[in-house]
């Protein structure tokens, strides 16, 4: 029962952080304002989350889950989900814009969200490329096996992130996804 | 004359923040260990360069003027010297480090290098476009007109930095940039 407690108020207070993540951007979600919004004192707050970086990254790891599962089962990084992940990723700037601050921060020396992004790079790779290999088994129709495709899809959705959030009028973020996806479908594309 | 000695100053201090940000990477390379490389005071330093984020950017321009310039003539961002620089690249992780950093922080609200990297990209994909429809004409022979095709060549050289960065020993940078790069080519990918 208070296992049960616990679990709801994590989940409030990472619905809040994603409303105030939404509003205010990277800068604006501290751990002060999301306090505010669950109702918490910023010491309450801390005792789920010691600091803004594992706030965050507990943030991000509840996006992953929501973003990677349709329906009742499981459905991974299926190429045609991405196409749509990244229209619906074109209409939520703040939780992007997180996303890319972060990842910027954690190649540095000792960041404390360095773990989870080279953990969840590697499951993203690794289930990326276990999904286009159900899909299209051992080589796409553009050539590539599953295992080198899966880093280079991921890497085209993150380096896009970046220009569309310094410059999203110049960039169609969603048009220049699916112009690399009909590369990886090689001269098999649909039209 | 007073002109040209403060040139060669600014120099010799972004020869010598490129050394510590190899030997330190982006957290080592503080205004004070830049001045004491360059036999400056750090007040001395401020004179020059007012913050660290200043001087960052000032290296990165610098590093941008060097690897697009191929002996007497401007070159541009040609792929096969893309390719190359790639490689160069997964050897000097320090300078790829700063600027991912510096990439990442860039996208918050007002950051100092929002304006650069903003200008860089539209820069960067108006060149890298140019390069291509010289080398190409109107399509690339993988079916991307040059100015689609550049977005994503940036933003595949970006991201793979980050995954490479994380966890060296997972991503072959330059190998994924060359799968890459043969999509580009479609069918007519060299062997």
């Amino acid at each position: 029962m208070v296992r049960a407690r616990s679990e709801e108020r994590r989940a409030d207070i990472l619905r809040a952080a994603l409303e105030v993540i939404a509003e205010r951007g990277y800068r604006g979600a501290t751990l002060g304002s999301v306090a505010e919004r669950v109702g918490l004192t910023q010491q309450g707050l801390l005792h789920y989350y010691p600091t803004k970086e594992a706030l965050l990254v507990a943030v991000l790891e509840e996006r992953d889950r929501w973003d990677t599962s349709g329906g009742r089962d499981r459905e991974g990084w299926r190429l045609d989900l991405m196409e749509s992940l990244v229209e619906y990723n074109a209409m939520r700037p703040g939780i992007v814009q997180t996303f890319s601050a972060l990842l910027g921060e954690s190649v540095t020396d000792g960041h404390p969200a360095r773990e989870f992004f080279t953990e969840r790079y590697t499951q993203v790779r690794a289930s990326m490329a276990d999904t286009l290999r159900q899909e299209f088994g051992d080589r796409l129709p553009g050539g590539l096996t599953p295992e080198r495709a899966a880093p280079l899809v991921t890497a085209v959705m993150d380096g896009l992130q970046y220009q569309w959030l310094l410059d999203p009028s110049a960039v169609d973020m969603p048009g220049a996804f699916r112009d690399f996806v009909r590369l990886l479908y090689g001269s098999d594309a649909p039209a």
